[in-house]
């Protein structure tokens, strides 16, 4: 222990510090400024960061013994208020810097480092600063927040006034199709909000700290588990096991298709019982006062553990000799297949071209900056409360209550502030362990994962095994296609069989195909569970469609482009599950496309050397916004007090913008009254106040809790509506006490496909193509991608500034995907780094969106998701441009320099 | 626990929160928000103010189950910043409003809520309004309080610019004599200065909460102490007795006179062994997780006690069948004389008039609106560190470093910044609890004393029973004086002889008494222990000396102004212990007064009626700057980078304003270098860095301190000049290899005094004479200030601000010492609001100063110290108001209406 005076902010202070203690630690818990946001907590991702004494530092690898007596540290909190922001602030909220907003704290003190060094830097240099100092953003592909910067700095350099940074309202006061900054925007580049993390700070003080005992192994039966000298370490208070948990103790995995799963979907274990699945999983949970004794004691708890083969792919866990994991369910647990059209195989025979390859799209990580934390308590009636990161809160409650053994009605779900899941929160993490915890000690409990808890026990997107052949005439056009693809998807089947159907869905997306014949199975393996992630199944299914459309124009002696605008859909044409686009819109999209890929491609050529080749690689991407069949959600509203209006649903936030989308669509459904956005309030994502909106998955939320937003808005105006036509205001309402809150539903006109592929699942669709334009060095088989170009039709769009970075952060997490991403090696890939996270300069700063904006007729103002598109096939794009550089074909993923260089060699 | 969404300060903010905990709670320990102060906990003091949904709440009462979801709260952090505070912030540093600055938070935020209401609001108003909301304040004496708030009013309604609420620098540079506000000014009016509670929220996540079993008796032996159904409470780590207590397990009391104190100061067990000597004693510290948790398992310990007599007075112990309350020390235990010019006997014989009183003044309790706190920790090396609202660090060091089993050298005191003590801190609290609890743990500790345990487990000032007669001739002049006085010190004797011979020094303090006889005793008592209060015996000596002057100018027919004007203290003349002033103040302090005092009388006069009598009493009042004799100090000077200069002492802060005055006297001395005073840093109260100033006590620093600051600058410009007569930079000296680091020291050229109670003890010392205006409510016979008039000669002024605020805190205590406070009785006084704390209302706003600024040869630059001397006298100068508005003369304080209407009756 050692007493330091310190000066943060410009406030003098002294704290007593364990000089091991990190720099953060003590800005956070002592200090109790909880802007400074802890990430990774190994010093990859900058979150972090602070200024000390003039020079940017990572405060969660800055030991308190480096940190001087009387040193200066700047904060965010020390950079601006939301009442008096710093214009890097103020950019950072009108470029739309803050997404999920958990690294802008990082990255504004990081700026700030950097125009207090240089007020002028051009754009290479503030991202070669981002670089060197490892700040990592994985919601907006960096260039906003380069932009925000360059932007800040003009005014730092008084060629522009901080004025200009504010968003001008339109003339005609209508935010629809604006950039207006989301509502939360200034309380996330202030630090002012409260994510996870900072919320387990301010929780009472009998709250419990929970540490896990994890499994290192893959595969095991548990003998025994030992908690006696765990139970003697300082503050401790109790150790649960599965014998502590009241309920069935498992997590159910909703199978979607009763008939035809032959697991239950009750795999997975909420506290490991007889066996460990995978690595990671939960064994017990030490409750105690602080983390550090809860982890010290983790520690101490002693398992006996037989270890078992552990099947770490689909074909190991295949093979005949196999186990089965689960006991009594096979592990090729569901077969789905798609058939469309005629059988394929006479048409193969006769077909002039065919063309047939394997291609692998690995279990990439979601890799948020914020792991995974929560907390929970129970009240004095017998609830339980869990605020987490949950994206699906009224799902997950029926898929832990059993397992805890709490009645559905008695369990309410919240979602705190979330910096960023891309999916992976479709899945319960904290959540169960929560519960148990508190139900088990009647006390507030909370639990934050660190960085390696959370890579190895979330889930992954599901790696497919894919084996596909296509089919094309004379012409190049396409007569069929066959497909055969295994889902490798961990341990635990959630939605693991539906997930599987998406091979149906987008293997082939975007061409008119008119036959297909396919198979795909669903196979339980030992390695990280499979959970949502962005465009969850496309990007495997259309990798292998359209890399394999490159292969057979070439085959054919056709560009790419001109194959690809043979086939694509067009008026009439069904995609291969039998549905009708909602618009067709590839054409318009194509034509829009063309000059800029011909201009691309005589660049690459004019560029490229012995050293470097460059190449260019187009994609189609597709996606439906929902999930499968009819899809309901409701929101409700109610007026208030000086007219204000409360929206409640559950629409909920990743980082996405459930704020602006919630807001921008109400606004708009709501303009015969003119109410000013600040009059809109919003009362997401809490159970205990919101109705079902369903889950925040497949780009549905904007659509399909956008529709049921309009409905809501619309019964209150008829509510409020005098016979005149006028409107009451609130305080007539009560004085006439006519109802203030009003509900309203919808759930899309749709039906789940039958056994053969075939259906009307979704309601809405996105549609994109991407173009990639790549170097590959030649001499260590590095591809960089020089431009991402991305044409979408996302139909009306709701806020610009957010589909935006949707846009942009796809496709940065496509070129992840593609080059870098990966989660195979449990140990080297559980870190940041370690599993490929692209920095700054890994994405280019020339990203080009070109919006379509033909109107859906049944999303709300005509528009339709988003946020799954630019992460469809974008990879595909960079891979099909790899090989146009230097001729290398690369079919399983990712693309690192070696595979390149074996296949240059 | 349920879930509170609030709006704090314009954030929104998500909060789980136990329903009967109060809000300031949460917005303390779990909001972090620490510039909302606690102070009584029990809504009597108002330094917890929050505006709640545009209403101003005591926030230590107001439970969260009483806080609406969407509660608009309003902290201090809410209404400015030190980079842009609000003009209410300005004008509170501008006036001096924040001396110790722990009611300023609260007051600001009251202000606050009543400009939101009124902004121009007359002085009348704002006094009511304080008065309303129980904003207590125990510095200011309220005044400087409402300038502030008329101040900022005014530029709220845009009449003054907030610029002119800065501090206009002298044009000479100088800032000795001018009224710059202290360096911690902006820190305290914002709620950033971080007081002990404060640091307590910020300390590591290790550190124990401490509670304290306590006696609720006064007087016991101790039989057993169980501890067993304490340590299964929830949350324990250990409970410690006694037996845990490594050392002697005494506080050394520091016997000043060792050849005559019959006993050896080693009365007060740090937790009792085999005694409970007084009400609150501590006998067993539980060592948990939380507050709550250590509270609940000390209700748990079971002491068995076998209880005695309890001597809750000094005549009560002196009785003669009283047992020795420390066995082997007989309850008297230590007696004094004075003896001065001639026997008394004979003149008091043959004098033309002798007078003969009875007086006692009770055990003022000091009520600092901080209760009792602090913390402690150990480093590898074995050190302890202590860091609490100690006014002695190095004092303090000695007195428990053997109780608790330490090497001196190897415990560090420190003090944090602190809410108030007016001398208790002299006594060692909280310091050794925390230390024994860090010894016996190893981990960091934390201990916070509720008001209850402030008001019975703290020293106060010691009551004297005096007995006091005066000889005078025929014109008044005085001939001699006998005195007798017993001295209720509590079951301690710390300080006990000491404190005796103050009535030596103070009783007939201001005349040429030249014959005195006079004996003093210390007593044992079981009541609350004696410790220092500001003016320490001097406001019981004067008391009697002054109201018996009254009685003899009545007796004489003499005017009061006109008998002390004969006999007041004139060229030659000596004190009572023998010693020549330094200085003579009176008759030219007298000559000013004279024509106010006259104008008070006519006044008085022409508005009493049948109602409300008028009358106006005066008083001379007196103390000496230092300890008895030799009193060393040393000040260290270090110049660092950036020509910083930087000052290492003890000047412990009360909130009289150590900052202040070190700043005004060093930036006086190094005038040579033309020191910006933002470039003079202070580095003060921690024992781990500074020499030993020795206490805050007796007004001593800024005479004794303030010369070791002169020598040190001193030094450190010797070291600096260069030959031509320029100065060397801090880059030059380091380039020579100069020394950077210099030492000042200073000792009182005094002597001891005799054991005729005769000698030169202080150097310096303060005059002044007080003039009381009161009103009389002839059917309540309560009593009302109307006006305090103080001619004040304390040397030259370094700060006029910190004097000015002395001065105003020092009468409005000696307001309540004269009309309402008291702990005589432990439960009825155990309250701020219960042992009579004077509210705005209670205070006169009609304050006046008059400075006769006379030079010291002894202190630095002239001046003396300041804050004894307006609680020396005020209140006899009440007390003879009143008697002579209405008649009653009081000679027992407080001078309560039921007395005051006994007397009319």
């Amino acid at each position: 222990m050692i007493k330091k005076t310190l000066k943060v902010n410009g406030i003098d202070r002294t704290v007593v510090v364990r000089e091991d203690d990190s720099l953060a630690k003590v800005v956070r818990e002592q200090l109790k400024l909880t802007g400074t946001k802890v990430g990774c907590g190994e010093g990859q991702c900058g979150c972090c960061n602070v200024i000390m004494n003039d020079k940017l530092v990572r405060s969660c690898v800055t030991k308190m013994s480096k940190v001087k007596n009387d040193a200066s540290i700047t904060t965010i909190e020390g950079i601006g208020t939301p009442d008096a922001p710093h214009p890097l602030q103020k950019a950072w909220t009108l470029h739309g810097g803050a997404q999920c907003g958990f690294c802008s704290p990082g990255f504004i003190v990081s700026s700030k480092s950097l125009l207090d060094k240089n007020d002028n830097p051009d754009r290479e240099e503030i991202r070669d600063w981002y670089n060197a100092h490892r700040n990592a953003c994985r919601c907006t592909g960096y260039k906003p927040l380069v932009d925000a910067t360059m932007d800040a700095a003009k005014v730092m350099r008084g060629e522009k006034d901080i004025e200009e940074l504010e968003f001008k309202m339109p003339a005609d006061g209508r935010i629809w199709g604006s950039s207006i900054p989301r509502p939360t925007a200034m309380a996330k580049v202030t630090g002012t909000i409260d994510y996870g993390a900072d919320l387990g700070i301010k929780m009472p003080d009998n709250t419990l700290v929970l540490a896990l005992v994890q499994a290192k192994v893959s595969h095991a039966n548990i003998k025994s588990i030992d908690t006696s000298a765990a139970e003697k370490m300082p503050g401790v208070h109790k150790i649960l096991t599965y014998k502590d948990v009241v309920g069935s103790n498992r997590i159910n995995g909703l199978v979607t298709f009763p008939d035809t799963n032959l697991g239950d979907g009750l795999e997975r274990p909420i506290l490991c019982d007889k066996k460990v699945f995978q690595y990671g999983d939960a064994i017990a949970i030490v409750c105690a006062d602080t983390e550090s004794n809860a982890k010290a004691a983790a520690k101490k708890v002693v398992v006996d553990l037989e270890e078992l083969p552990a099947y770490m792919s689909a074909p190991e866990a295949m093979a005949e000799d196999a186990m089965e994991i689960h006991p009594g369910t096979p592990n090729v647990y569901f077969n789905c297949k798609i058939e469309k059209g005629e059988e394929t195989g006479p048409i193969f025979k006769d077909a002039a071209h065919v063309v047939e390859d394997d291609f692998y799209v690995g279990r990439q990580p979601h890799m948020p900056m914020e792991p995974c934390v929560g907390f929970a308590y129970t009240d004095d009636n017998g609830n339980l409360f869990i605020n987490s990161k949950s994206i699906a809160l009224y799902v997950h409650n029926f898929m832990i209550a059993e397992g805890l053994g709490i009645a559905e009605d008695k369990l309410f779900i919240a979602q705190n502030p979330t910096g960023g899941t891309f999916g992976h929160k479709f899945s319960p993490t904290t959540e169960a362990l929560l519960g148990v915890a508190s139900m088990a000690t009647g006390r507030p409990t909370y639990l934050c994962y660190d960085y390696h808890q959370q890579m190895t026990y979330t889930g992954k997107r599901s790696p497919f095994f894919i084996n596909l052949k296509m089919a094309a005439d004379n012409d190049g056009k396409l007569l069929a296609m066959e497909s055969d693809w295994s889902v490798d998807h961990g341990p635990y089947s959630e939605f693991g069989d539906l997930l599987t159907t998406r091979g149906n869905q987008f293997i082939g997306a975007g061409y008119s195909i008119p036959n297909i014949r396919g198979n795909g199975r669903t196979v339980c393996t030992n390695h990280g569970w499979g959970s949502a992630f962005r465009a969850y199944g496309a990007p495997q299914s259309e990798f292998a469609s359209e890399v394999l459309m490159d292969e057979l124009a070439e085959k054919i002696g056709l560009d790419p482009f001109e194959l690809r605008y043979k086939n694509i859909l067009r008026p009439g044409d069904t995609m291969p599950h039998g549905q009708k686009p909602e618009v067709y819109s590839y054409e318009e999209m194509m034509d829009i496309l063309k000059p800029k890929y011909e201009a691309a491609l005589k660049k690459a050529k004019e560029n490229s050397d012995d050293k470097t080749k460059r190449g260019v690689g187009i994609s189609l991407g597709m996606y439906g916004c929902g999930a499968d069949g009819p899809d309901p959600s409701e929101c409700a509203i109610e007026l208030g007090p000086d007219n204000v209006v409360t929206l409640f649903n559950t629409w909920e936030d990743h980082g996405q913008g459930a704020d602006i989308g919630t807001l921008g669509t109400a606004h708009e459904a709501l303009r015969p009254l003119n109410v000013p956005p600040k009059k809109i309030r919003l009362a997401l994502n809490d159970m205990a106040t919101a109705p079902d909106s369903g889950a925040s998955g497949g780009s549905r939320q904007q659509v399909v809790t956008g529709r049921a937003i309009v409905a809501a808005c619309r019964a209150l105006l008829d509510g409020m509506r005098k016979p005149d036509g006028s409107y009451h205001t609130y305080d007539e309402m009560v004085a006439e006490n006519l109802p203030l809150k009003y509900s309203g539903k919808w759930t899309t006109p749709c039906t789940v496909p039958d056994d053969k592929g075939q259906g009307e699942p979704f309601a809405v669709y996105m549609y994109g193509i991407f173009l990639a334009e790549v170097a590959i060095d030649i001499a260590t088989g590095k591809a960089t991608v020089e431009k991402m170009t991305c044409v979408a039709d996302i139909g009306k769009i709701c806020n610009r500034l957010a589909t935006d970075g949707q846009i942009y952060g796809g496709l940065a997490q496509g070129i992840g995907l593609a080059l870098t991403e990966d989660f195979e090696d449990i140990q080297k890939h559980s870190t940041l780094k370690g599993a490929g996270l692209p920095y700054a300069k890994d994405i280019p700063d020339n990203m080009e969106i070109v919006y379509v904006e033909n109107e859906r007729p049944e999303g709300p103002f005509g528009a339709a998701g988003c946020g799954e598109l630019p992460l469809t096939s974008p990879h595909a794009a960079i891979i099909n441009a790899i090989n146009n550089a230097c001729g290398v074909r690369i079919t399983r993923l990712p693309a690192l320099p070696e595979k390149v260089l074996a296949g240059l060699k």
